[in-house]
């Protein structure tokens, strides 16, 4: 650290000269992140001094807090959903999976099984709470073998975990019959739908995935993906706000005496965003949204199709997967599947004209 | 969610009107977060749509984010150490010691050895390491017995911990003296200096705990205390950039292969106003806003005194406690210990004008 500081105007300049440095949005065709809707910025000033951690000191903002779980929660169908705004999917992963061992005190080498395109939360979910990992395959189309997945469950498992919107292929697992499997073994039954959750409620022919489905205990949602908030808002919903109890430490000192997120202090800013994104846009913003971004999704199918490449799988949502073809161009920020599928996430900001550019730089070879 | 989405007006002047049932900041002197500083509010927007979860996308932001681990490492005495910002001081807690299990496989039963003085993010952590809390009692003045933390340290403790900057009485463990316990056992020292690591290196008479402490393995230091950065943004620093190896996960579809953080997605915006508030203040503006808060902070113990109250201890760092005396005015929101001793946090936004209407509100009785 430097003895002296520097004036206002080198520390944005230094800063802007670093920024631009990053990969410009209109190249980034691999990410689930995508830019803040001007809504969501808007009002990080007004939040920014805000503490969701010592929630008796911002009894307005943990509110808007309150708003957003109910608000997802109704979009999950459960108006009465519990849950509360977190870093992202990995924390809430995460403390599902602790809720389900909780409940499990029986079980002396606790596992869970999750699906194959399961996302790397899980792992480092396991690795901290001490649980075997039990990956069950793919069936068709990169969505969960279910009949396998049940040959996994045992005794020992604490939770068994679907996916609705997977990182690599935007599939969405069984979730009917993971939940009836679940429920069969009386075990917790777990969906992340990081991705998926803001964007399955808004398609045409909606999939099932959510608290209407019997047996789904929690499910993951992030605001910072889909929902056009700013970094970091994700959110657990649970089924019942009392599951929440189980991870209540004692906080003295604090304006409540329990607290069972995971970080102490939290940000009130993201929360406020991802709330008036939803407030300003409604579900028929967001379907308007999804709906663009799917017509992108297919256009980049048939352009690339075009190019001699060939679809993976026929994207069910704004995420497409390509196998042979040549060389991605120059310049651009895409990404491979474990199975080395070439991927696209298809985000707002990937609008119709960026399609169409990387579509003409592809054509040019 | 509703079906229709509302007017920007409409969001803005609803989640103002929410905004003001928060506790204006002019009456919180409990809380060991602030008002963020104008700079880092400033570059909010510059970078909302960064992600450092993915950093081959934004290898400015992530300079900055190195750049800030090195300010700090610098300021703890070691320019080489590593690290990375995390969501604030339990990730960083948690983190530590989930690298201190790591280098102790032969554990079979672990625990680590923390003060009485430990936060709760120490609770935390070890319910979900499934590691045994001991915790060791106070000695003199709020600070550890490292006598009798020595006697608690055995063939399974992993790690100990000392505490720069008590949450309750603002003490500095004696770090040195339990960076040699823990050295004489082979184990991890870990020091939470979450609140203490931007306020010590700048008292007139800095008390040893960072990384010129032999033995000293990791730091946890929050910039988003007193750092004046947005929330969220704390500091895991290590000794050695490699550690944090033994935390790797694959992470296939990103632009590198490995993430060893606990979140996935990561916020640069938080990141990049932490730093900047350090470029722009330097040592010496660090140094003065701690001056002036110390100044403070013996005036409120002055004060409280002639209205007959009690300090329990003398102020190291910008906390305060008393004992004895009557009731605190209505209004005022301060905290007590779990001792039930009346605390307060001495934040920059705390100003003299506030602490004499306070005072005067005492004195009235």
């Amino acid at each position: 650290m430097e003895e002296r500081g520097c004036s206002r105007e080198e520390v944005i300049s230094f800063l802007s000269g670093v920024r631009a440095e990053d990969v410009h949005h209109d190249h980034i065709l691999s990410s689930m992140c995508t830019i803040p809707h001007p809504i969501a910025i808007a009002v990080q000033e007004m939040f920014c001094a805000t503490n969701l951690g010592d929630p008796g000191l911002f009894p307005g903002t943990m509110k808007i807090e309150d708003l957003l779980i109910k608000s997802l929660g109704d979009l999950m169908h459960l108006g009465s959903a519990g849950g509360y705004a977190t870093s992202g999917g990995t924390e809430s992963n995460l403390q599902a999976i602790r809720i389900a061992k909780k409940q499990r005190p029986d079980a002396k080498h606790p596992n869970i099984v999750v699906p194959a395109s399961a996302h790397f939360s899980f792992d480092k979910t396991c690795d901290m709470l001490g649980l075997e990992m039990r990956v069950a395959p793919y069936g068709k189309d990169y969505m969960v073998d279910t009949e396998k997945m049940a040959e996994l469950v045992d005794a020992n498992t604490i939770a068994v975990a679907a996916v609705a919107g997977t990182t690599e292929y935007g599939m969405v697992d069984d979730v009917q019959t993971i939940a009836k499997i679940a429920k069969e073994h009386d075990c917790f039954c777990h969906v992340d739908a990081a991705f998926g959750g803001l964007v399955i409620p808004f398609l045409e022919r909606p999939i099932p995935f959510d608290f209407a489905v019997a047996g789904v205990d929690s499910i993951s949602l992030d605001p910072h993906k889909m929902g056009l908030s700013t970094i970091p808002c994700g959110c657990l919903l649970l089924r019942e706000q009392e599951m929440l109890g189980c991870l209540n430490v004692d906080t003295p000192y604090l304006t409540v005496k329990k607290q069972c997120t995971l970080a102490g202090t939290r940000p009130g800013a993201d929360v406020a965003g991802a709330y008036a994104v939803i407030r300003y846009l409604g579900r028929e913003g967001f379907s308007s949204m999804v709906a663009g971004c799917m017509e992108n999704t297919r256009r980049l199918v048939a352009g690339m199709e075009a190019c001699g490449f060939s679809r993976v799988v026929d994207p069910v949502m704004n995420v497409a997967a390509f196998s042979g073809g040549g060389c991605v161009p120059e310049g651009w920020k895409v990404s491979h599947t474990r199975d080395g599928h070439l991927r696209f996430v298809l985000m707002p900001h990937v609008t119709r004209d960026v399609v169409e550019r990387f579509l003409a730089d592809v054509a040019r070879g």
